[in-house]
């Protein structure tokens, strides 16, 4: 298993990053508080995608207290967005209906052309225009929504990166990132605007806002460097609270813009991603037969994971459904045929409103501050 | 004798350090043609005040064969500026005048705030704009002229220089600037920035443009890196051509602003400049009857050489001086009298055209690309 900010391989063993990342377990009074606020508990929150965190209890604190509070996520623009990515920005929809709170949202084109060889930087900054569409697709709102590219909207953030970039040696950014001395320069700088992202808002806004940062585990790295370096520049330390992966189609590991077959792409044509769903990897058996007698395990199946964490809001619907299929009376087939029609549902939904988007860019986009 | 980018120490043995940074000496043939397209012979080459280049030779070839030729030198904003920074920066408004060229000035605030402990980020800004004044007092051209800030125009910069940044290893960057592991990331990251103006005005005509970099010695590492990837990306190699440093008014090293008595801020009060040059090391004897019977020795005059580079063009009347000084006739505190007299009227002069600059400070700001 190996999870860094560049790479995640291998079966993912959450109990293991949890405790190699000194972070702490998700709790069900987090998310009892969070859904108090909301209104309702999301269903990622119900069905345990948030496995860890670190100070969300703190940011509820501060929050409840009657304090503002503020929101930090973002996407390496190296492709197109599937639906893997689109499971924090939904939450972010949620938490900042909930919280009223502002998200900043960073595009990181200048990450992903520093560490991609076969990457240009007209390329990563195409995706962020392109990936941005996807982000605002979730529904968030324009009023408290800055989207930013880290080249195109570098004017807002490089002098607080300076600030940060001064209190983190390239000791600390080699012992927590495994920086080799044949890296570029350039790598060994970006570690400095994504930390810098933590006090973006509160450096914009004159006030310390806490911070946090709905995102995948395997980006905590940055999160330790920042909160050793926040209080030196008064600031709060930035909270985390971390996803699982979304697995892939395929046998296991994380949905992967790598393995284009085994993940849907927001930008696929809906079809075509209910083909991949016909080709899912399941708990099937190997023949009907034996599926009758045995029945599937639910518990391996990608379809199943698909149902339980974007496509089977309804509990009760969802646990029928795991019912006929350990059973054996619900078969593969039948079970990716009903999934790809949500599947296609989705898409056509989404789409329209990825092309919404296009006309209202500009609204999302980070601005000087007044 | 220690020079890098960012100290300058001892005696300076400029043979040494040709031969030491590989540089080429500097020829009458080259003074002959720069002097042949200006129309005259600047002071500054008549006295060999450019001890070394690295393909000047070249620029002017292209220029010859008819080509736009560009040139490209820098500031470190930490404090005020002295004579001893104003020398390359006159020699920049000859070459601008003789070659019809373009001159992109960076004023590096992030690597003086990064490099200095006891420096904030508003400290260095705030000496950007002052010194800008004097950049512009020395009567540039402001519609050829491109004044900027990494910080303030980082919009301008960033780019490009993720380009570079991409091209150049931590080891490269360790084994040219003694970069140590406890070093900040900053530090790591800048030497791109200063690279990347090298090919700044090619990258905004989208043209490749021969650069010319009149600078100070000290700084040719950075040049070396940059020679090193030019063609990579898609650049000529930048030419360089190299200043000695002009003495402080103390016995031995560089004018050095971190010796305020030693040195003369083009903000100094003409009255307190005076003060400092009567106080001035000379290479006077002892007593004023040995000066009569021996002479002094202006080879180790600290006022004679402030005459020879910068206060007496005339080379008679230069070599008057040196006779009268050898002969024992002139003392030094009549030399000293006379030399401050000569500072005032500079500085009352130069005050009031960096006073005007305030005026049209923003005519010489870099602009978007059209």
């Amino acid at each position: 298993m190996v999870v860094t900010p560049w790479a995640v391989t291998g079966d993912i063993d959450y109990g293991k990053l949890i405790e190699q990342f000194g972070v702490q377990h998700m709790t069900q009074g987090i998310a009892d508080r969070i859904a108090n606020h909301a209104g309702y508990m999301h269903m990622q929150l119900r069905r345990g995608v948030y496995i860890s965190h670190r100070d969300t209890d703190w940011w509820l604190d501060e929050y409840e207290k009657g304090n503002k509070v503020g929101l930090y996520t973002g996407r390496g623009p190296s492709g197109h967005v599937h639906l893997g990515h689109l499971l924090p920005w939904f939450f972010c929809k949620y938490l900042q209906d909930a919280f009223d709170a502002d998200l900043y949202f960073q595009m990181t084109d200048d990450e992903k052309y520093l560490f991609n060889d076969h990457l240009e930087l007209e390329q990563t900054i195409g995706y962020t225009y392109e990936n941005a569409l996807d982000v605002i697709a979730c529904g968030l709102d324009p009023s408290k929504t800055h989207i930013f590219s880290d080249t195109e909207h570098i004017q807002h953030l490089y002098k607080i990166g300076l600030r940060v970039a001064k209190r983190v040696t390239y000791s600390t950014a080699k012992a927590v990132f495994g920086f080799q001395d044949s890296d570029n320069i350039g790598m060994i700088w970006y570690p400095a605007l994504q930390a810098m992202t933590c006090f973006l808002q509160s450096n914009r806004e004159g006030a310390n806002i806490p911070c946090l940062i709905p995102a995948a585990i395997d980006q905590d790295p940055y999160w330790r460097v920042t909160r050793d370096i926040a209080e030196k520049l008064g600031y709060y330390k930035p909270a985390q609270i971390h996803a699982k992966f979304l697995p892939g189609l395929a046998e296991g590991g994380k949905m992967s813009a790598s393995q284009p077959e085994t993940a849907i792409f927001t930008t696929d044509p809906p079809k075509t991603a209910a083909r991949k769903v016909m080709s899912a990897f399941t708990g099937g058996r190997d023949t009907i037969e034996e599926q009758h007698k045995l029945g599937g395990r639910p518990n391996v199946c990608n379809v199943y994971a698909y149902y339980y964490f974007l496509f089977e809001n309804d509990d009760e619907a969802l646990m029928e459904r795991e019912s006929a299929c350990k059973s054996g009376s619900l078969i593969c087939g039948e079970c990716k045929k009903q999934l790809a029609e949500r599947v296609k549902a989705f898409l056509v939904d989404f789409q329209a409103k990825r092309e919404k988007a296009k006309h209202v860019l500009d609204d999302f986009l980070i601005k000087p501050v007044e």
